[in-house]
């Protein structure tokens, strides 16, 4: 089963490389990991897409608690969670090819942000379902490179993980 | 001055904490870093974005490329590169708000995708500069919490960092 974890952390150095330590020890395969700033300039959440069952998960939480550097450790019950992740794509595209890819875009929410002579380069951000759905479309005209951000992912309604 | 470095690698466990590693040891300060699939399963692409000055950079490039995960590593010159992040903001919003705030979103090309009785979750995915800017315009209403996943990249035109 997947288990999204959010881990509110200090800004300390190496912070990055305790946590993936402890997954890689622990044999946990993470699909996904994602970092980056919050509100507050000391601290950085780590958004992390695992595959593991609920034993292993429970371990998992009380060994991040344990590092020096985390806040608050939460694992997102599927129910409660709203997922979100960014993909860049290039895919090839001929002249003739624009127009069709251009209204593939805008019924699945992408934008396009570059172009070449045989080339355009598609963003799109939503749900990781709506993200594989794109790419099945896509894929028809040749993907040349996918970038992915990995999957973040915030609570509905207003509760928050937050220092406070 | 900030750079952004694009890694391919192998995924193999543990690849992400031996990267990390490397950053700390080198006392780098990574900005931000995202993990996410290619279309290879086999490989993972690690965007970091990290301050430093042009000799630490090219020092850090040797390092990685011996690696035994990694199969192409290139620091994107400013000129070339799309970058890109995604957020997700809650913030405070009374019922009286939401008109206006649904305003700004439209603008500046930003999702609500969440509501409650005095909060909206907002999505917006941009360049760093313009995500500061929708920061700025919606900091008023109150910012309970921000989520993001890093900065990733892509080169303009046509060229690709891929396996091939």
């Amino acid at each position: 089963m997947k288990h999204t974890i959010s881990i509110l952390v200090e800004n300390h150095a190496g912070v990055l490389s305790r946590i993936s330590g402890l997954f890689s020890r622990r044999g946990f395969n993470i699909d996904s990991l994602a970092v980056g700033r919050t509100d507050d300039p000391e601290t950085s959440r780590v958004t992390i897409v695992a595959e593991g069952d609920e034993h292993t998960v429970e371990q998992l939480e009380k060994q991040l608690n344990k590092l020096i550097d985390t806040i608050k450790v939460k694992t997102l019950a599927p129910e409660e969670l709203l997922p979100r992740e960014l993909q860049l794509i290039k895919i090839n595209a001929n002249p003739q090819q624009r127009g069709e890819i251009l209204t593939v875009c805008e019924i699945m929410g992408a934008k396009i942000i570059d172009i070449s002579a045989n080339t355009m380069t598609l963003e799109i951000s939503d749900t990781p379902v709506h993200l594989m759905r794109f790419e099945e479309l896509i894929r028809p005209y040749g993907i040349k490179e996918i970038v992915r951000t990995g999957v973040i992912a915030i609570q509905k309604g207003a509760d928050t993980i937050t220092k406070k």
